[in-house]
């Protein structure tokens, strides 16, 4: 989900810090162990190549990967899978996840298989790609607003039916109705509502636009759409919960609107992995967004939960970066292959698997800087191998073509990131 | 070149902001200002299918091209290019121009065209990449450390005889000739002498292994290397010459040293763009390292030059990423299609060219957030284009597969990003 354009990233910063002598000692040293492992090393390339032959590499040890990898543990990820579908099947609502963050056809797959009723993107490409690898019932949160975008869209509508897409403006909603003419299909819209001043209408201004869409000969309105990111990373589980209620109340008021006038209300959809078990508390919500639940990251372990106050472990960390230690010579630092390329935002700070009192510097382009604020829990040769826990997910998987799925320690499966750098 | 790790981003980024007043109303304001047109839009896919059609769509309007959109002025570029060469020939020094920023083996071409003597990469990837497109004399500035990547690089040393990596420590040392004597060549390497802690070997361990490199049966030695990533962006020419100087000293010494042994220092390189007309004080230095020079960035441009002590701008901006207006509906804001998986780094924040007042927000995954400081400079629709300077050049270009090469405003040229995402 995305960071928040409403809390400021000082004040975020701030936070993450102000909480980090805490996780240190709690949710990073929790994680499985680090232990050394003789060191092979394959690249991405190799392995896909050797996986795809008859012999197979499965089994290589995540160890023994060329660095910077990007691992799955495929077990931690399919039961935070399980437990999200669990916990919306016991709110009376349903997922939707959100493929922004993972941008993979194979984990879109699990999530539809578990019982999804959806998958959303935020981007045109996001959704080309994935219904090109097979996933159907494809929901773009995002406004296509320039005609080259828009004609697109509607070609890609015609081969999959199931798609639908968000509008928030008038002069958009009759382009939208134009290029579906043209493309000889009725398409499907919701009404993005606003929460905040990043996207959407305004809230006094949705109903106007619900009965315009609805009166377009050539859209046909689901309902609306209404995420609100600035409350995603809210520390401490009440603040978050009233701020959220508060912030969605002028929408659901919106939804009641469209209600009573009868326009459709089959999708009033939002929230993210920060407001999961909230949303449902919105009478008429129907399914909630969710991405980082399946990785979960060093921002969201940071925000707290219902019941751990202190840590948001609500689900498990199944998304690590295995690096390299280059140089050992300095006392007190080491220096790794993973920095900004390997890691993109260096705030909150990655966390290392094992080391509570290491701090990350992912701030150069191609090393990260490990500095101990206290005794590392072991010694460091040249070559030995370090597990990372993300600052933010999302666009740390974007970097990667591949990411490797892991199972007690070994690789099971090479997931593409079928949707990588599709950022059109 | 990397962000600084000896400077903390604390300390940097409240530098930037400091500078940010004035820049907004120089380096941006005064780069060339944005003219809307009738857009129509293109993917990178269309675009290149079209230009390797016979009708070609050489022409396009960048204004025209689907966003985020990478764009490079070919001709301020190859300025760029020009004039470092000519400061490299007046200062009696070679350029050895750092591929890490680019990764494209067609602006490493231009750069050999105009006199560079090799090209540096910061990976083994980026080096398998651009000598599979015919980029030869390749200098690795890093070291291969895991038997996988020695491996690799012995097997691309037998292919591509002017490959030089680098070697910092004895036991690597051993390693490389082990696997050149496998792989059947002699390796040359050089010694990677560290400026501050990140990487290399100390000053004063550098003989000891240049003696031991120079005895190993199958490595050639070639000389040395000295980069200081944490002097590029000090703010003031005279500070960062002094530190510069200073902190190559120690390096200078061993040059010497090396010298006197007999040992071969052939190669005495490092500098960056913040230290390209520094590096010619050190006795013996031969060629400087420079990457950002080709592109510039908000972080390069206010450090401030020799001449303008307040803007960088000794090398024109020539990378810019075009945005798309999402949302125009709340006061004093913008919303674009242009966040942290088009920008990467956050701070510093992009600049909107001929826009001195906008404050960019990349924080958000998928949307860059403008809020107005003082008046824009006109209304914006929806749908409308805006034109950036990115934060930090290097790893956003790591994030796209094309850069678009324009020429007065339109495409000339599709330059594939060769070794994007090639971070093993």
């Amino acid at each position: 989900m995305p960071l928040s354009t409403t809390m400021p990233n000082r004040s975020l910063s701030h936070h993450i810090s102000s909480r980090r002598a805490f996780l240190s000692t709690s949710a990073v040293a929790a994680a499985h162990v680090w232990i050394p492992r003789p060191v092979k090393g394959y690249s991405a390339e190799e392995v896909a190549a050797q996986m795809s032959g008859s012999n197979g590499a499965i089994g290589i040890s995540k160890w023994e990967l060329d660095t910077p990898a990007l691992c799955v543990d495929l077990d931690r990820m399919e039961q935070n899978i399980a437990r999200m579908q669990a916990a919306a099947k016991q709110f009376g609502i349903a997922t939707r996840p959100h493929a922004k963050t993972h941008k993979s056809a194979d984990i879109a797959k699990k999530q539809l298989a578990a019982g999804a009723i959806g998958i959303c993107t935020a981007k045109l490409g996001e959704a080309e790609a994935l219904i090109a690898h097979g996933i159907e019932r494809i929901c773009m949160t995002t406004c296509n607003v320039s005609p080259a975008k828009i004609r697109r869209a509607m070609q890609l509508r015609k081969t999959s039916p199931h798609f639908i897409q968000a509008v928030d403006e008038e002069q958009n909603a009759r382009a939208l109705s134009a290029a579906a003419r043209e493309a000889g299909v009725v398409a499907d819209v919701m009404i993005d509502v606003a929460v905040g001043t990043r996207s959407g209408i305004p809230a006094e201004s949705a109903l106007a636009l619900a009965k315009m869409v609805d009166r377009l000969p050539n859209l046909k309105l689901r309902g609306l759409l209404s995420y609100d990111g600035g409350a995603q990373h809210i520390a401490g589980f009440d603040a978050r919960k009233q701020r959220t209620l508060e912030n969605i109340a002028a929408n659901a008021r919106v939804f009641e609107d469209m209600k009573k006038a009868g326009l459709s209300t089959e999708i009033f959809s939002g929230g993210g992995t920060g407001t999961y078990n909230i949303q449902h508390l919105v009478p008429g919500f129907t399914d909630i967004q969710v991405g980082s639940y399946v990785f979960m990251d060093m921002q969201y372990l940071a925000i707290g939960g219902e019941k751990n106050q202190a840590v948001y472990d609500d689900f498990a960390s199944s998304l690590t970066v295995v690096a390299t230690v280059l140089n050992n010579r300095f006392p007190g630092r080491l220096t790794t292959d993973a920095g900004a390329k390997a890691l993109t935002l260096n705030m909150p700070r990655a966390g290392v698997i094992g080391e509570p009192t290491a701090d990350y510097n992912a701030g150069s382009d191609e090393f990260g800087v490990i500095t101990f604020k206290g005794e590392p829990s072991r010694s460091y040769k040249i070559g030995d191998r370090l597990e990372l826990i993300v600052p933010h997910c999302d666009p740390v998987v974007n970097l990667y073509d591949v990411m490797y799925g892991i199972r007690n320690d070994r690789v099971a499966q090479v997931l593409p990131v079928t949707a990588r750098g599709r950022s059109q």
